[in-house]
Parts: C-alpha cells; sequence; structure tokens
C-alpha cells in the first residue's frame, strides 16, 4: 500500500504492531484518529507514554499499581496467608470479578514456555519461594491456564515448593457450568469424575 | 472491570475509543504495550500526535499529503481533465492499487448519510463544483460504494454537475471477476445485463 504520506506511514506502521492488527485495521485507527480533533489526538498518545513510564508493579505481588504496595496487597481484611499465583493481570482482574477469592496473588509475569523462549527465570518465581519460606504462608492455589504450558509451570513450581509445610492445589478443572455433557472432551469429563465433590458442596454455594 | 490503577484505566479508554476495539482487545493493547521498552512507547505515542499537528491534505483533490499539493495532483503526467470522485483516502490507495487509472482524484471525505447527520455542507462538494467550472475538466467518474447513501450522493453531485459541459459516469457495476453466476444477487445481474459491453472490449484489456 502506497500512503502518500510518511506520516500515516509511520502511524500504520506503530499501529500494526499490536497484536492482531493488520495494516488495513491500522489505517482505519489512523482515519478515525484523523477525525477526532488535536486536544483528543493529544491525549490520546500521552495516555500511552505516561502508562508506560509511571505505571508501578506492586512490590509483594508484582501486580500492575499506582503505588509500592497494591490495594490487594495493602488490604488488612484480606487473607494474606492463602496465595493465588496467575500468569498476569487480567487474570486477578478475572478472579476479582468472582469475588470468591479473599486471599492475595502472585503475578508470576508469564508461563514457561521453551517454543517462545521463556524459562523459569524469566518469571517472577524466585519471590514466590522466597514468600513461601516465610512461615506466613498456609495454602498456595495455582490458577495457570489449562495448557501445555500451563502444566508445566504447576508442575515446576510444585517442585520448588513441596518441601514447603504449605498445602499446594490447582482450580478445580470440569464440566462448566451451563455446558451439556455430551459435548464435554474426553479428558475434562474424565477429570470431572475422578475429581468428583460432595453433593452438598454444591448447596451450599451461594 | 477493575484495573487497580489508573493509569491502565486511562490507556484501556483511549484505545477502546478505537472503531471495532473493545475493553479486553484494549487490555490485550496495554500489556502488549508494558513488555516494550520506554522508547518505543515513546514512539508509539508521538507517532499519533506528530500525524494529527503535521498533517495536511491537498489544497486541489483533499488527499492526505506532506506538501501542500500531493504527488498525484503535481504529476504532469497525469491527465488533469479527468477527475475520480472517492469518499476517503484508502478509495484512492485502492484505486492506485489497480494501476489503471491515470487521472486525478477528488476526495470528499465521506458520503451524504442524513442518519449519520452527515449532509452535503459537511463534504468537499463546493470544490468539486468550482473545479468542473473552470473549462479544464472533461469527465467526471463517481467511484463511491454501491449504497443507499453512495447513491444519494452520486445523484446530488450529477445534480450540480449537470449544466456543466463534462460526461458524468460511474465506475461499472457488474458480476466480479471469479464469482458464479447463480450465487450473484438479482439487482446486480440485471444490471449487469443492461449495461453489457461489447466482447471486443474485454479482450483488448491485458
Amino acid at each position: 500500500m502506497n500512503f502518500s504520506s510518511r506520516l500515516i506511514e509511520e502511524a500504520v506502521s506503530e499501529f500494526s504492531g499490536l497484536p492482531g492488527v493488520g495494516r488495513k485495521t491500522a489505517l482505519r485507527f489512523v482515519l478515525h484518529l484523523l477525525k477526532k480533533d488535536k486536544k483528543e489526538v493529544q491525549a490520546f498518545g500521552e495516555a500511552f507514554i505516561k502508562l508506560r513510564n509511571e505505571l508501578k508493579y506492586c512490590t509483594t505481588c508484582h501486580n500492575v499499581s499506582d503505588q509500592e504496595i497494591c490495594e490487594i496487597c495493602a488490604n488488612p481484611n484480606r487473607d494474606h496467608s492463602t496465595i493465588c499465583v496467575v500468569e498476569d493481570i487480567r487474570d486477578v482482574m478475572a478472579i476479582e470479578g468472582t469475588s470468591q477469592f479473599r486471599g492475595v496473588y502472585h503475578v508470576l509475569g508469564g508461563i514457561i514456555s521453551p517454543m517462545d523462549g521463556i524459562g523459569p527465570g524469566d518469571l517472577n518465581i524466585e519471590s514466590l519461594v522466597a514468600k513461601a519460606g516465610t512461615g506466613n504462608v498456609k495454602e498456595v492455589i495455582m490458577a495457570l491456564s489449562t495448557t501445555m504450558e500451563g502444566d508445566t509451570t504447576n508442575f515446576y513450581i510444585y517442585r520448588r515448593l513441596k518441601d514447603q509445610p504449605i498445602s499446594i492445589s490447582t482450580i478445580a478443572r470440569g464440566i462448566s457450568i451451563g455446558d451439556e455433557l455430551e459435548y464435554a472432551d474426553e479428558v475434562t469429563l474424565g477429570r470431572s469424575i475422578i475429581n468428583r465433590t460432595p453433593y452438598a458442596n454444591s448447596l451450599s454455594l451461594k
């Protein structure tokens, strides 16, 4: 595509670097920005520069935060002896959205993926091991994706923590609520039978 | 969604103002930017601010340009007596991509759409009428979308230009090349029979 303007060419290149955005979509974004007034576009560009320069990560759980310690870690009403291990901040938001978890989080910043060149050293695992060794932690809940990479990361962390006097659990895998049994895959259905839960438990859920 | 950071909240709001981008996609873009280094994000934000502040529109055809007169209008080898009327700069790129047009363009900057509150006064129509009145123009080719809005705009411009000694044409509507006849819609198929072209014409196309 010939954009007849170097400025448009540059802006399209920047947008098309975003995940899932091709050059046609990028051009659509650029034309949208051109219809806005200068102040709005100024605010648009500055929001990202400010974000990158000013955003802090919580020194305890590695969640994003405007402070040194994030709101969740600073909250005395939360159970600091239960740590939920997640891949990134989107998972924190998803679990917070359920209002079912009152403990604290630990954000790994990714999962072990040799294909993408991500090893245990690239993730926030050492600080988790250190936290688990303080004696203040009773339970670590692994809440990673149910993929090959997620399972590898689960196993690596399990090996690092298994000698500590803490219980290590993973979130339940089973049939999603609202799913028809006949369409469930065999692995999930098999696991859901092995890991069956007492019926009385489901009655107590609100 | 609770983003646990005002900076992320702002950046997500900015991205989700783009066409077709929801809050989940916006968050994905933001996390992508956070993984880049500060210099790259600086360049990302500044590209759009610079684009909006420095981009010029060609004073002749309203195409985007880094100069006062765009490359196409400034080119003496192009046929300045044939003007192709298009909706926006994407259409200029699309037609330039075919290498079949040697005339110049006129970018309307939109089409007449009462539903969206866009009337003839919001478009670059007066400058087209003025250009057509100079006596240097022989033909105006309407290359707008084949929608209700496109047809309305075609008709409005036809009414404004019909008393000038110039020929006014629209791009051919018919069966796309590679299409099966039985799947073509009735209106297109009907028009393609009425507007049939001599077979010898298609032989001369390279």
